[in-house]
């Protein structure tokens, strides 16, 4: 976790993304007092209803607390969210992030501060992109260098070097997943049975994705082993899925490894909480890392410590 | 084409899969006499009802002609289909296939001969197994060692080698294009915008599907690479199911290769009348292949190859 000096006063952080509002009241030194969590999406709001939006749902704090700084983060600051903040290109430092955020002063005196995604110009064959995540990777901590992981439909691998994210690259690994065991033939062969019920299976898909033969380098005729193993009575209906999520899972690893992300014995940090972090634990123990776990609080300690790189610095919008 | 000896009769092939019925009537020398082809899939016809099904179904036919051999191919000689043919095992002849089907005397003195998949026990981690396109297969001829590939939903990739079918594997791109151009952030992106469109969007992701740099080696990267594509404002819309499409063919080209199928310079067959052939061959020319069409007959001339083949061996089922 990042060192971050006690910010002035108490302020909110919003994770504010397609499906769901979530906002804590942090103390100047970043305890949480309080919780507001919604399902008001950013995808239910029209494009001039946002700032009434937020208001409504921070009014018991705000009638309490006066003006706050309100830092805001996620698919609220995209194209179909609030105001769409320009990506900041890697490499970039926490005072990057904070040059690139946008702060909206509101009717009742709060300052609203949408901080930026990030971009990749690096990454062929166009420039990735995140928006949410780098947060969590400043809250995870920019001091020593390494690779840090961040699961999820689109799991994201970053490089960290010399205190700034230097890089970083975006797998598809979870909405592939959810694809192949809702639409697919292995959907149709896992029937009713649900992930979770076999570490055996997981671990045997684990290890059939992570193998070094020429097997390995074949992903679409991986997939297809989850119809073979059943057709060869090795994989049961109530397998399927544990494997197929060891199998992707692992090829993830696998590529980003040919990416250069990682090589036997070296540490890797995994952030996220979305219940993941084990399946990718495992993983990674599988190919000799070494794993540091992420504090769940990672975006908010991020957002602090942005917004305390970025103080003195102030441009507004509109 | 293989060279098929004439055939004593009047015969039928049908191949009888999961949603469709199509029969031809073919006289001693091959021609084609009469196509019988409705909706009356197997998932559709009762365990005990495959026999009057197949003889209501070409009724026309016996009624005019008396008793024949009728050939029978496809997912009605699995375990959901009428009598289940065990996998002949690769290396295999065509001699081997007539050996493993399975005879039956109808109620009219029909003969139904149901031809076997083949499994290739070589394959790691679970044997692999087709059922059907080792008839087209056999109808492209094994006389010229080759690697043969047939487009579809599960794309094969065979070795022919010595006059037999050597080995082969699945790659299930045509699903997986399937989920991701139907159900993922692609279908969202590419909104009613169709296949086929952007010849340019397809070849551009030939190129990068099918680079030599480590992007390649990435797949669950690239496929994200249809949205930063879009965001960096490279890719329209109208180009997004024509860019996945190039990308996905390329990888499996790619993956095939990695497997041993070819090198640059070789010659491939391809084989299959789904529409897919002519975006392989694109494919395979990007990748320095000479390409040699397998013929749309290749399952009728398959079917019939393999009867001459196997004409002397007899073992009735039943």
């Amino acid at each position: 976790m990042p060192s971050i000096p006690e910010l002035p006063a108490a302020h909110v952080v919003v994770d504010w993304g397609t499906t769901s509002f979530r906002a804590v009241l942090l103390s100047a030194d970043g305890a949480i007092r309080d919780r507001i969590e919604t399902g008001d999406g950013i995808q239910f709001v029209d494009k001039d209803a946002f700032e009434a939006t937020l208001l409504r749902l921070l009014e018991p704090w705000l009638a309490a607390e006066g003006a706050l700084d309100i830092v805001l983060v996620g698919m609220v600051t995209s194209r179909n969210g609030w105001i769409e903040v320009p990506y900041v290109p890697c490499p970039c430092t926490p005072g990057d992030l904070a040059g690139g955020a946008v702060r909206r002063r509101l009717v009742n005196g709060s300052c609203a501060i949408l901080l930026p995604g990030i971009n990749d110009p690096a990454r062929k064959p166009f420039p990735d992109v995140m928006r949410g995540e780098e947060t969590q990777i400043v809250g995870f901590g920019l001091e020593k260098d390494a690779t840090i992981v961040l699961p999820g439909t689109h799991s994201k691998w970053a490089r960290i070097a010399g205190g700034r994210i230097s890089g970083f690259r975006t797998f598809v690994t979870g909405e592939l997943y959810a694809l192949l065991v809702q639409h697919s033939f292995i959907a149709r062969a896992a029937g009713a049975a649900t992930e979770g019920g076999s570490s055996t299976a997981f671990e045997r898909g684990i290890s059939e994705g992570a193998t070094d033969t020429i097997d390995g380098e074949a992903m679409m005729s991986l997939i297809f082993s989850a119809r073979t193993g059943m057709l060869a009575g090795e994989l049961a209906a109530a397998d399927i899925r544990d494997y197929v999520s060891g199998l992707l899972i692992a090829q993830e690893f696998r590529q980003a490894r040919a990416c250069g992300f990682f090589g036997q014995g070296d540490r890797i940090g995994i952030v996220g909480n979305d219940g993941l972090n084990r399946r990718y634990a495992d993983v990674a123990r599988h190919f000799g890392l070494e794993v540091v776990a992420g504090s769940e609080h990672a975006a908010i300690d991020g957002a602090r410590a942005i917004l305390a790189a970025g103080k003195g610095t102030r441009h507004d919008a509109a």
